[in-house]
C-alpha cells in the first residue's frame, strides 16, 4: 500500500509509492522504448486494466475496439482506490494510507504521439471526459481534489508515447491549490474583486501578454511565469469549477487548447510539455474568490539547486516576448 | 536589468533575466560542450570576470595562478549587483529591479568534474569560503538572504563541467525558507521545542533512515522525501546559522559532505545532483526555532504535471531503503 507522508517542518505531502518503480523505465531525453504493441492503441484493450468508461459511438463492447476515447486505471498507480486513510503518527511524523484514484484518459484510438494533431471534436470529447470523471469521483467522500494533467514527451515525465491525459483523486487538497485559494481570498478581502478577473481584464486591455482570445476564453503568458513560454488559459467569465462550464464553453475551450498546443509546437518544435487544470476543491465553501484555469508549461529549462532551495524561478524569457512569438503563429 | 516579478495570486517571485539566455547552451542529458579551454582551470583566470576573493596559500597575484579556491561573479548573472530595488506596480502586478549577487565558487584549480573526488581539506576550504561570502554579503543591507547551492551534471542544471558551487544573494527571503521558518515556529509554539532537534533525536534513536553520523552531524534520508535518495545533513546541536559553526564543526561537516557525495556516487553511478544550504535569514529576529541544514537531491526522476499542479511529490523509493543502501557504502 502506498503511503502519504507529511514533511513535519513545512507540511508538504509526498506519496511514497513503490508500485511506480515498476513502470517502463526510460532514460533522460529519450522516448520510452516500445517493446511490443502499444497498449493504448485500438485492438490492444486487453493490455490495460479493465476500462472505467469509454465513448463508444457505435455501441461496441466494453474493453473491445470501437471507441473514440477510453478511461482506464493507471497500471502503475501512485495511489490505491481501496481502503481507508487510517491517519496516524510515528513520533514527530504524520502519515496515512495512499488512498486515491489514478486514471489514464486515452485520447484517441490511433497511435498519435502529439495532442496538437487531434481535432477540435476530439478535444471536446476529452473535456467531456475530464468532466465526467470529476463528477463521478466527487461522489466518493474520501476525496478532496481531482487533478487533471497531461505529460507529453519523456522530458516532461511521460512514460507512454500514445497521447493521453491523467487524473489523480486525492484525500487532501494539494498545497498549490490551497496557496491559490488563500491568495485569491486575501485579494478579495482587500479589493472585493476576484484577482483572476482583474488579471483577465488587465491582459485584454494591455494586449502585451495575450496569445489568443475567443468568446469564452483568453490565452496569456502570465506576468510572472516560472518557465519560458508558460501559458495559461482562463475563462473570461468568473467561474470556480471546471466541471460547471457550459456546452458552448467547452467548444470554445477545445479550440483554445488545441490552438495553444499548435502554437507551442510550431514555435518550439514540438516541445515536451505539461498542462494541468486548477479548479475549486469539492468540499470547500465556494466563496466566489476562485477562478478555474489551465496552466501549461513546455519543459525547456532544468529546475536546479536555486529553484529547489528558494521556490523562486529564474526565467530567461520575458512573457511579453513569448506571447508575441506565440501570437504570430496562425494555427 | 533583470526584473523580480511577483505572481499576484500566490505571491511567488520569479526572476526574469534575459542575460541568462546567453550562457552556454546544452541539450538534455548531455555534458555541456567544451569549446576551448575551461575558464575555471588554473591558468585561464583571465576568462572569468575579475575575482571577488581567492585562497592563495603562496600569496600569488590576484587573477593569476597559484590559488586553491576562487570566487568570481557569475558571467551570466541572474541578478545585477548595482542599483536600487525600485519597488513598483503595474496594475495588479508587483515588480522590482533584479538586484542581487550571483557568484561562482570554483572548488579546485584542477579540472575535476565530480566534487566527490575532492579531499576533506578541500571541502573544509569550501565551507570556509561559503562562510566568508555570507559574512561579506550580509553587510549589504539590500540583501535579506544568501542561498548557497551546487548543481552537478547537466541534468541537474550545471552548464559548466568543472566542479563549482554558486551563491545568490536576494533582496527577499525566499518562500521555501519562509515556509520552514513558519512551520518550525508553529511547532515551537505548540511544543516549546525545535522540530529539527526532535527529528535529529528520533532518527538517531530509530536508526532506520540514518545514513551516517559523526560528533557534530547526522546524515539522514528524510521521512517525507520529494526525490529518491534525497539526503539531509543536520547539525546535532541546535544552531540557526550556518555561518556560526565552529572550526571543529566545519571539519566534521567537510567529512560528512564528502562522504555523502561518495555514497551517492557509488550507489547511483555518479548521478546528477543538487545540494543547498538552508540557514536563518539575516534580518529576521533569531527566535531559536530554526535549525540550519543541507538538503541534497540526486536528479533521477522527472518532475511532471502532477507535481507542478499539486506541490505533492510522487517518490518510488522509500527513504528507509535508500538510507540502507547508502549506509552500506564504505567511503
Amino acid at each position: 500500500m502506498p503511503e502519504l507522508r507529511k514533511d513535519p517542518v513545512i507540511g508538504r505531502w509526498v506519496i511514497i509509492s513503490t508500485e511506480r518503480a515498476k513502470r517502463p523505465h526510460y532514460e533522460h531525453g529519450k522516448t520510452p522504448p516500445r517493446s511490443g504493441p502499444c497498449p493504448f492503441c485500438e485492438g490492444n484493450e486487453s493490455q490495460t486494466p479493465p476500462e472505467i468508461s469509454a465513448y463508444r459511438p457505435g455501441g461496441s463492447q466494453r474493453d473491445g475496439p470501437g471507441w473514440t476515447l477510453r478511461v482506464v486505471p493507471n497500471k502503475f498507480p501512485a495511489l490505491m482506490i481501496e481502503g481507508n486513510l487510517d491517519r496516524r503518527g510515528e513520533g514527530v511524523y504524520d502519515l496515512m494510507n495512499g488512498v486515491g484514484a489514478h486514471e489514464v484518459i486515452i485520447e484517441t484510438p490511433k497511435h498519435e504521439v502529439n495532442a496538437g494533431n487531434l481535432s477540435d471534436k476530439q478535444f471536446e470529447e476529452l473535456l467531456w471526459a475530464y468532466r465526467d470523471r470529476i463528477l463521478d469521483l466527487r461522489e466518493d467522500k474520501r476525496f478532496r481534489y481531482v487533478l487533471i494533467f497531461k505529460n507529453q514527451g519523456a522530458d516532461a515525465g511521460a512514460t507512454m508515447e500514445h497521447t493521453h491525459s491523467q487524473l489523480i483523486a486525492l484525500p487532501i487538497v494539494p498545497r498549490n491549490v490551497t496557496d491559490e485559494l488563500v491568495g485569491a481570498g486575501e485579494y478579495f478581502k482587500y479589493k472585493e474583486r476576484c484577482i483572476f478577473c482583474d488579471i483577465v481584464r488587465q491582459e485584454i486591455e494591455e494586449r502585451v501578454r495575450i496569445v489568443a482570445e475567443n468568446d469564452s476564453f483568453v490565452v496569456i503568458c502570465p506576468f510572472a511565469p516560472r518557465f519560458p513560454f508558460e501559458t495559461w488559459i482562463l475563462p473570461k467569465k468568473h467561474s470556480s469549477y471546471f466541471e460547471h462550464a457550459t456546452k458552448l464553453e467547452y467548444v470554445d475551450l477545445a479550440r483554445a487548447l488545441r490552438e495553444t498546443l499548435i502554437r507551442l509546437n510550431r514555435t518550439l518544435n514540438d516541445p515536451p510539455l505539461n498542462y494541468l487544470i486548477h479548479s475549486m476543491p469539492f468540499q470547500e465553501m465556494d466563496n466566489g474568490h476562485f477562478h478555474w484555469h489551465i496552466e501549461m508549461m513546455p519543459k525547456l529549462t532544468q529546475v536546479a539547486g536555486f529553484e529547489w532551495g528558494t521556490g523562486f524561478y529564474i526565467n530567461p524569457m520575458p512573457p511579453e516576448l513569448a506571447a508575441q512569438s506565440l501570437r504570430e503563429i496562425v494555427p
